[in-house]
């Protein structure tokens, strides 16, 4: 398996060098890479809020390696912490009352190791690792992120609808899904199931907020909630000190901690977006997640659009649903379009005609007829996707595969 | 095994809570702590330094996962890459030529994980895990970042003295060593052996810079170089672009890169250094370097004078040697003091009655009465260790164990 970004790069590459004649004139001819999932979407907003913004680091602050001694997250930085467990508050998303305990990593990705690694650790060494499944279409990088360390404590166990083992096991729930948007609960359901909630996208930018959520182990990423990804910041959600405990052992064995210049401007940010989203004032500006909806609500509508008129492809279809923090019904808008061939063809091979990069279905645990496409692209790309796809047909891509 | 992170914690609480009376009269009654090498000593140099080392960052900038898309390390920002270039070829510890590679990671810790993935994941996954080893004393958190996760691809094989087994190894080479400060070179030299020089401490401010260090795989930190543990960036320069991929490769799936608001600053930090180091007016002030050698030195015959007066203890002797860097014979003044207790006695319970938390011989695969002390502490705490190892006597000790 290809991991994202080296895909995304590779790829990139590939199509430079070795792309067929495009079937249809297009307007631009440079490759347009939609197979990773970067915010760079949401930067004009951040332009437009200037310096409340700004962090001002000098060259004698945050050396220490310990940010809170005392704390169980010794590398916490307090105003973090708090800065999570109010926006949490604010939008309704997650319950983050006192007894659940913040974990803070570098991404949700690292978090998601440390979670494996909590969860396995206390196992008899003799026993067989414990096994780590998804229901497909799964995040591509749940497979490899699991298997590339062979580990003895975890192993990747495929697809939770076809899981069939008895015993301990872990299955991690994304939802809204990646790739695919779906709201999604546990599919396993049974005694020694232990449950990761993948949560990237339960903020009101993707899909409406519908209740706040209580899972045991909840994870969250900056990169996904504000478009921050350069920063590495996630963080977990947890309920059982143990598991906290030893997925802060994780962290400190992996990385020592978590760089406390992205701590810190995650904790600015964080609140100036709580501080909008609080602001009755009657002339208030649109907050974060009032324009990151309006945004993606647009350019899903014009991709619906699009894709209804070429004929080719299809869209999954989401049900509208009352979203507590915007106080109206919304439609889902996920991070990534879900893109299915009608033909059954290779939908990756069909747009890197196109010279559009995508992330193909076999990446997600399913057949080559789906592909990702990140939503979350710049203006310029998303415009040059809408363009060379209204400029296929049918007939067109029939005759050139 | 516990790591130092932890223990210096829980090792302050019990202390705290269960000290029996220290046998003299102390000026405070507070618990120091020198199991951690946290390098707050640094600090004073940094503030003085002003806005030249300040960073600013906006809202909007950094966003992107990537820094440079093209490069083989898409998340090292290529400013990062030019700092630490110019500062090796300023200080002269280490060949930066155009054809070695540089990897960033969050601190070094994580990219001794990144070197033992690179070096082990192309063995064929029957054969046994690669034998991972370091002459004893060794770095105490070297077992457990190997171990903790049971890697089939790598194992923990003990004191690199010991070790017979034939076949392909990797043997870590700290220089100047850690705990003990000693320059070292590989013990094993046996065919199928691969070599990881942890070199976070070859600086002048530590060791006399006696020539180019020109390894394979380099390992250097940010925390140890300039003291800023906090900002959790470490750097590899790696000869061989397959090794320096793979390390890519393991980032990418660890933690999707690094921060980058911690590699601005890095590299502005760095800068900042190498611009004083090459500052040649004729008034110019002290740069960071020989600020720090001049402080470890004094605090070293400090140590060294109240070490030989309470007979106690014995300290490792190292030779003077000619420094490139300085310009002239120095000392060598080490990140740490590797105490040894004149009678076999257990270093650490003898310290812990004078509330001063150490790290025990045991942990770094030696006998218990050696210990491990940070030389870069804050001077309160310095200054009060000082005082507590001259009240005591040789007869003080021996009457209250």
């Amino acid at each position: 398996m290809v991991v994202g970004f080296e895909k995304a790069v590779s790829a990139t590459k590939s199509v430079v060098t070795s792309a067929k004649k495009a079937p249809t004139t297009l307007s631009s001819d440079r490759v347009i890479n939609f197979a990773r999932g970067d915010p760079t979407m949401y930067e004009s907003y951040w332009r437009q809020m200037g310096e409340k913004c700004t962090v001002v680091i000098s060259g004698h602050n945050l050396m220490s390696y310990f940010s809170n001694a005392g704390h169980f997250c010794w590398f916490l930085m307090p105003e973090l912490d708090r800065a999570i467990r109010r926006l949490h508050c604010v939008v309704r998303n997650a319950v983050v009352d006192d007894d659940r305990y913040i974990v803070v990593g570098n991404g949700s990705t690292q978090l998601f190791q440390a979670v494996l690694y909590a969860l396995s650790s206390s196992y008899d060494p003799d026993t067989e690792p414990l096994s780590v499944v998804a229901a497909a279409p799964f995040y591509s990088s749940y497979p490899e992120e699991t298997e590339f360390l062979r580990s003895g404590l975890y192993k990747w166990a495929g697809d939770a609808y076809s899981f069939e083992k008895d015993g301990a096991y872990i299955e991690v729930v994304t939802s809204p899904n990646n790739p695919d948007g779906a709201i999604r609960e546990a599919v396993v359901n049974r005694d020694g199931g232990k449950l990761i909630h993948d949560l990237a996208y339960y903020w009101p930018q993707y899909t409406p907020i519908t209740g706040k959520a209580d899972n045991d182990i909840m994870l969250f990423t900056f990169s996904k909630a504000t478009g921050h990804a350069g920063s590495r910041i996630g963080w977990a959600v947890v309920k059982d000190i143990e598991v906290a405990t030893k997925m802060v052992k994780f962290m400190e064995l992996s990385s020592i901690g978590v760089s406390k210049e992205s701590q810190l401007r995650a904790a600015r940010i964080l609140e100036v977006i709580s501080d909008d989203c609080q602001n009755s004032a009657p002339d208030k500006e649109e907050n974060f997640f009032e324009y990151g909806q309006r945004l993606m609500s647009d350019r899903w509508e014009k991709l619906r659009e699009v894709v209804k008129r070429n004929g080719v492809f299809s869209l999954p279809k989401y049900p509208q649903d009352y979203c507590n923090f915007i106080g109206k019904y919304t439609d889902p808008s996920p991070a990534f379009a879900w893109l299915k061939s009608k033909d059954g063809l290779n939908c990756d091979n069909l747009l890197r005609e196109l010279k559009i990069v995508t992330r193909g279905g076999t990446n997600f645990g399913v057949d080559s007829n789906y592909t990702r496409i990140s939503m979350l692209s710049p203006d310029d790309d998303f415009n040059l996707l809408l363009e060379r796809l209204s400029a296929i047909k049918g007939t067109t891509i029939n005759g050139n595969n």
